[in-house]
């Protein structure tokens, strides 16, 4: 059960999320988060809401993986606050050396999705970080790459999870922490 | 002049960062920072460096402002232990709302660069942040953005510059500081 100060925390964050309609496609109903970043006390709250979760549900953890762009802005906050390394699972065709890459469905369209093959270790406890979860395609791709390198997945991490979209079944058995659920 | 202390956190962060010839095209070396942030320790050096160069040579900042998509790696981190804002600069169609934009040419191509119109305002003080400077087109774009929101740029703070590719001419009268340079 969430307590009273995670409440007042997540509210807080909420104040800061816009809605945009009709972008970035018609029907889209967007969920803007820069207005959390151009708040040093509000990109903090959420750095101490992952922070406080991963403590509680997570004995160790070896790596945080974060997803191409808005992944990009929160994992390593979240990485240094743990004292461990971050990852990056970009778009095809963005990361130099040997890869190993995954096709998958966007909320709108289609991408394939990518990560250095010595960029985690066989065995090592990982967890992904994205800004949202929609329908859950971008984070089941970093999923699928994580365990092509034989790494164990403890969770995902999103400051927002849209639950008409399902996303959260997609990715089980992982477990999804979101901080909003709209 | 660059102290004792610097050249060493220099050196061992530079020990980090690999070279890929021929990446993401015939005739480019490609300098990939990704290894820095795989190690904790690396990626908090960045920061300090970074940190102590700011403390020294600028009174006041009021936003970092970071590079789509490796600037989001940095910025954040930096904007934290600033205690300010972090604002993102985009390719267009990525942000949502009343945004302003520049065209600009890539070390690699062309591409147009965005910004949230009430991202930054008149006259606040900003910093450019992202992993590389290379001919400087990206950092331009970005200060060009910022001008059209009246802002004023302190300066530009990238992990690695290529001096043959003479980027920080493009963006003179504004300084740049690196921490290797090749």
């Amino acid at each position: 059960m969430a307590s009273a100060d995670f409440e007042s925390k997540r509210k807080t964050i909420q104040s800061f999320v816009r809605a945009y309609p009709d972008f970035p496609q018609p029907g889209i109903l967007f969920r803007d988060i820069c207005p959390i970043l151009r708040d040093p006390a509000a990109l903090n709250t959420v750095i101490d809401l992952f922070e406080e979760h991963v403590k509680k549900n997570h004995m160790k953890v070896d790596v945080v993986v974060g997803i191409d762009a808005r992944g990009f802005l929160f994992g390593p906050l979240l990485a240094q606050r743990l004292g461990v390394g971050f990852v990056l699972v970009r778009k095809k065709g963005k990361l130099p050396g040997s890869c190993v890459s995954v096709a998958y469905d966007l909320e709108y369209g289609k991408a394939e999705a990518e990560v250095q093959e010595d960029a985690v270790a066989a065995g090592q406890k990982v967890l992904l970080i994205d800004d949202l979860l929609a329908t859950g395609g971008t984070l089941f791709a970093a999923v699928e790459l994580m365990k092509k390198l034989q790494a164990e997945v403890l969770g995902c991490l999103v400051i927002i999870e849209l639950k008409d979209l399902n996303g959260s079944d997609k990715l089980k058995p992982h477990s999804v922490f979101s901080i909003i659920q709209y």
